[in-house]
């Protein structure tokens, strides 16, 4: 095993060598032997180790195991101790979901600071079979049946292709001492049912079935590969950004066969749950939506508006005195006030207002049901959102809008369109140039 | 259950309704609970039972019983007997694989004479399950994971989203009879180890499993359409349809991404096992080529052509007497012998060729190595090979080559270039004009 791990670092994980490395190492026996590989293949590593503090005096016998092994090594050792239970009472997750999150934060934190390259984890091919047959049992999409990956976001599992059986077996002939992990959490019991009364009659079966399943992993991935590639295909034909999210072309997606299915890939990274519901938006009446925990998908004419949730800053309110020349709006942007003697073009980012007009301190809101306002140019007044209708704003760009007021009058939709009210007009003197950038 | 299968036939396949179906009944409580639901559902059905003489008197029971049934049912019985154990021995066939082919074979000729418009089998949710897992068991590409088609060559399975036990309950509770199946072929030896060991551990884990798992299916089904989409909109552009078969453009296929998996998914249905040697010749030389039972990929230049075994025909040899004035060679079609006396315009499919040049009888055969003749234009003499080296014809075309002899002298590269020594000169006297069609 010595010599094909030297192998296989040596065609499949070149990079390695050279490399500054963080080894994760529970004390069990995969983490151990991939610790002794690395220290035989003479990689620079150091040893991670997580004390997740769910089995107390053992817990601990574990975490000193590890920093034995590194000190035997004569490798760095980092530890870390962690309230597991209490983390995931307090973030409604599984301890088994807790745990990992907590671990993989750990090691993202300590690959910053401390410099590291790559982290390596003993995920070996029974781990890769028992993921899959766990994600099969519970129900999966396809990407839950393509297994654990060998290498994503740096981290690399190098022992992906070695069995479980070949690793004890080394371990044994080495002589080598690891720690026996005696919990009995859910997600462990489901997994030695599917260990001891599932695998063997799979391997009974089929002797080589571990090797035949790489082989059908490795189909399932390369068609998934081609699925991504199609969306890549479509993607700049169906997507386009804009202001405040991307708006996905009903129309385009329309004469693409299996659109649901388009759809689905699309969106499937954004959290979203009610599939059904996201499907019937396609025909659904503007400003239907669908919500996901940080994403909204709207419907607006002859797209779909995908949107991060927005912060709602319906009643916040900024005050601006006179006195002020430049003002940060952490929602908008920065205002700036000039006074100036030249009328110049009006844009949609500046307006012209005489100063007089104006009673400080000016207001800045966001717009509200009910509000109407005189547009430039006009003599009549108008409802907000039948401005907004007849210049077809979005969902979000009606609630991205923001007004700045005086005495309680509309004075501009900041972006959008002055008020009439305050144009300037003869001998209206001193005026005052509003802008935001 | 009655219920739900009519209001699965209303829903999902409301085309059974008026139609004239063929029912595969083995006797077995499956098959029969459908004959039972199809009667009650008054669908218009006959059934079909193969008798494999797999398992002697015990075949002649069912045979028997099925007929029995057909008799209390009030429909029309099919019956047909199979040595199947010869059938296997002779195609080198599993005794399975045997009487798949024999029952499909057998069925579709059924449908065909008795004018049946679809056909009908028992599957069900568990034998799509265990079908899955012994694709996994035994490896298999993404196909192989998607289990049992509902719905597919004019063979439906309405029985496929229920349980065997609540066909099994149903079958019960009505006093139905059946027949058990005392077989214990390898392929049952497998299933029945799924059935007992494997399949009530993943329940126990998942009371819900097969629903689930039905929905797994039919999520990596999506995603395999998307695949089957994306090989269509690249299709045109990679291949081109040419004389002897396709033509797959390697300078596209470089460009497309995961350019292995597409030449897969473009040649998974030829028969093809040494994937890598195919990878290969992408980059190999004209010429090379690989092989599957039925077809051949030749790389030719920078396209890799695709085409059927050709019945090799080097040695064979029509002879033609002067009398005939129209003779039928069926690897090339029909030649036309005329006299004449004005020069028309040559051309590929026809030559003139002065009468008394010819040395009777003439000899058409497909050419051989070592051939030489004298290009109609040119005096020098030039080897075939060379000639089809110059005009770039591709292995396929070569092999498609006959000539046209007189004493051993080429007159003619049939439907490519005639012999200079074979022009007609001037007091040539009387012209043969000769044709091919």
């Amino acid at each position: 095993m010595e010599k094909s791990f030297k192998n296989l670092v040596k065609s499949d994980y070149p990079y390695l060598c050279g490399s500054k490395l963080l080894l994760a190492v529970s004390g069990g026996v995969d983490s151990v032997v991939l610790a002794h590989l690395c220290h035989t293949a003479k990689l620079d590593f150091a040893i991670a180790h997580c004390n997740f503090n769910l089995r107390g005096d053992e817990s601990d016998g574990d975490e000193k195991f590890v920093v034995d092994l590194a000190d035997f090594l004569e490798v760095e050792v980092y530890t870390e101790s962690f309230d597991t239970l209490q983390y995931a009472e307090n973030n409604g997750l599984s301890v088994q979901m807790a745990a990992r999150e907590l671990r993989y934060e750990w090691f993202s934190e300590l690959s910053n600071s401390a410099q590291f390259d790559y982290t390596l984890t003993a995920h070996h091919a029974n781990d890769n079979l028992e993921t899959f047959l766990i994600n099969l049992i519970r129900g999966t999409g396809p990407e839950g049946l393509t297994g654990i990956k060998k290498d994503s976001n740096k981290v690399i599992r190098p022992l992906l292709e070695f069995k479980r059986s070949e690793i004890e077996d080394f371990a044994r002939k080495k002589n080598y001492k690891w720690r026996e992990d005696s919990s009995n959490s859910s997600d462990k019991y489901m997994r030695n049912k599917i260990r001891h009364n599932i695998v063997p009659v799979l391997e009974e079966i089929n002797p080589h079935f571990l090797d035949s399943f790489a082989k059908t992993q490795q189909h399932l991935q390369e068609s998934l590969d081609l699925v991504e590639d199609y969306i890549s295909l479509l993607y700049p034909k169906l997507v386009q950004k804009v202001t405040y999210g991307y708006a996905i072309d009903i129309g385009f997606l329309k004469k693409v066969p299996n659109q649901k299915q388009v759809l689905y890939q699309l969106l499937k990274s954004f959290g979203f749950t009610e599939w059904n519901d996201v499907y019937n938006l396609l025909d659904a009446q503007t400003g239907k939506m669908v919500l996901s925990d940080s994403h909204r998908l709207i419907k607006d004419r002859n797209k779909l508006l995908l949107t991060e949730h927005q912060e709602n800053s319906v009643g916040k309110e900024y005050s601006l005195e006179r006195e002020e020349d430049l003002v940060m709006i952490p929602e908008l942007g920065t205002f700036h006030f000039n006074e100036t003697d030249k009328l110049g073009a009006a844009s949609k980012s500046c307006i012209y207002v005489p100063e007089h007009k104006l009673k400080f301190p000016l207001v800045i809101r966001k717009w509200k049901k009910g509000d109407y306002f005189y547009p430039f140019g006009m003599n009549g007044r108008k409802k907000l959102s039948d401005f907004f209708k007849d210049e077809k704003f979005s969902l979000p760009e009606k609630e991205h809008v923001w007004i700045l007021c005086s005495d309680n009058e509309i004075v501009w939709i900041i972006n959008h369109r002055a008020d009439n009210r305050f144009a300037v007009e003869e001998n209206d003197g001193r005026i005052l140039k509003i802008c935001i950038s």
